[in-house]
């Protein structure tokens, strides 16, 4: 039996999962903020999983941690993890001497992918576009994860777009994330809901003109960073999932439709039929989780080894 | 001994290459338009350089051949090769009827980012960023080829980066290819010479604030162009080649210094070293012919087969 814990910027979402990698207990709890909430936090899950599974926490043959940040996966090391309030902390040797088992630390955009890749049966190459509070992606070729020369691939959502567009947190202006990602949507339709995006398509919908004005750009945002993953990468199909993806097939439509009306404009794009490889996440399945799980199972010489 | 041909939007550039690689023989003559004359063109070469290695066309043992557009490895079909009048040619399996040699057909950057890798001998991952008439990119992992689901991956001169910019051939407005490539330079600043791009940089360094200015552009275009490949695919290292990469250091330390500037203003972009990671083809060598002979000889089951 292996674990997955998914470190989510307000709740962590713990797995167990069977040796076919299907998720067999599930429980979720508040993530916290700064490492020591946060690790202690992230112990507590796994401490609840093995009661609920009936064995000792050492028992787990391992556990894989999908945290928002940059990841080193050989050191276990995490940096820039803005959400959580963590700057420069070793992630996987602190929790595996605290539990007694392997840790294996993953970006929480890279477990989603691999996760999704599984639990959707993908082959090929995908791009795994994770619309969360920001905007980013994950890369999976032939079942393998593509982290690049520092885990940092798929950080699309810090690519500019528009020189003239927002100043975003990461320093620079314009980015993807400053347009297509859930706190963009929360800015530019505030609502007192705890869903900003729902209530902007109803309002769409609805017919107010300024919610029709923002759901456009998000959708255009989203066909942004469809077609920049397809020109640089060429993957597949690309996955939408995250908070946001829950607006389901609206959000998809809508996406689509962006970008068939570019294709109309450029016999180049129209070739690539970037509509046809858009699909949406199927909703509910802990798909960071069980990615970090799997990650986990993964481990190789890199993996942190248990202290004991 | 194999055959690579580099067929340019002016020149065919054609070589021999021994067992190891290494190019032996090497001629090149105009490319011509069309698919009549072209591929003419490209039998000629191979036939020219059969006389210099003394051997009959039939004793090589394949030939590859780099084009401009989009490449069907499988079939040996190209489409889009606008440059040189190209629009739908079974280019392999012509070619490889009339030499009685299996021919297979990459796409002309693929082929240049395979060459560059082998030719400086690097590892890893690499970003192959070829600034020609137009801008494209290839990229190579581990020795391999990433071309994608269908040939299409790095084409990124064609991701916009400015909804006020420039309108593209390709029919949207503002790509990368507006700003960061040769044709781009000699719209920007055209002159009676051959060479736009040595003008600008002289008249620039003369003090023309004009030329400044477009040269300044162009840095920041080729930056960003490094920027969108490291963050989506993280690539261990950069390679700028192509027509503009002839301007030598100083284009490389013009690229730097913006990526520097832009890393002083963002803490994360600085922690990915961008201007770290790129570096300037040296001059001279064949990139894309060697390239494109590697292809050849790497033929699988899917070679178009000598016919006989």
């Amino acid at each position: 039996m292996r674990v997955g814990l998914d470190i989510g910027g307000t709740k962590i979402d713990a797995v167990v999962v069977d040796g076919s990698g299907a998720p067999v207990h599930r429980l979720r709890l508040p993530t916290g903020f700064g490492p020591d909430a946060v690790l202690t936090n992230a112990a507590t899950a796994v401490a609840s999983l093995a009661d609920r599974s009936g064995v000792a926490v050492e028992a787990f043959e391992s556990v894989g941690v999908g945290i928002p940040g940059l990841v080193d996966g050989t050191t276990g090391r995490v940096r820039h993890a803005v959400n959580i309030g963590f700057d420069d902390v070793a992630v996987g040797p602190t929790l595996s001497a605290r539990l007694g088992v392997p840790v294996r630390v993953e970006n929480d955009v890279n477990a989603a992918a691999l996760g999704a890749y599984l639990a959707m049966s993908l082959s090929g190459s995908v791009g795994y576009l994770n619309l969360g509070t920001g905007l980013a992606a994950g890369l999976v070729v032939d079942g393998e994860l593509w982290r690049g020369s520092r885990g940092v691939s798929g950080e699309i959502g810090h690519v500019p777009v528009d020189p003239g567009g927002e100043l975003c947190p990461c320093g620079q202006r314009g980015c993807l994330e400053t347009v297509a990602a859930g706190a963009a949507v929360s800015r530019h339709w505030p609502t007192e809901g705890a869903y900003p995006a729902v209530a902007l398509f109803a309002a769409a919908d609805a017919g107010d003109p300024e919610a029709v004005r923002v759901r456009a750009d998000l959708a255009a945002g989203v066909a942004a960073a469809v077609r920049l993953l397809v020109l640089t990468t060429d993957v597949d199909s690309v996955v939408i999932g995250g908070g946001l993806s829950n607006l389901g097939r609206p959000l998809l439509d809508d996406v689509a439709a962006v970008l068939d009306r570019w294709a109309a404009g450029s016999p180049f794009l129209a070739s690539l039929e970037l509509s046809s490889r858009i699909e949406l996440l199927p909703p509910g399945f802990p798909v960071a989780a069980v990615g970090a799980a799997t990650v986990g199972a993964r481990g190789s010489a890199a993996t942190t080894v248990a202290a004991v």
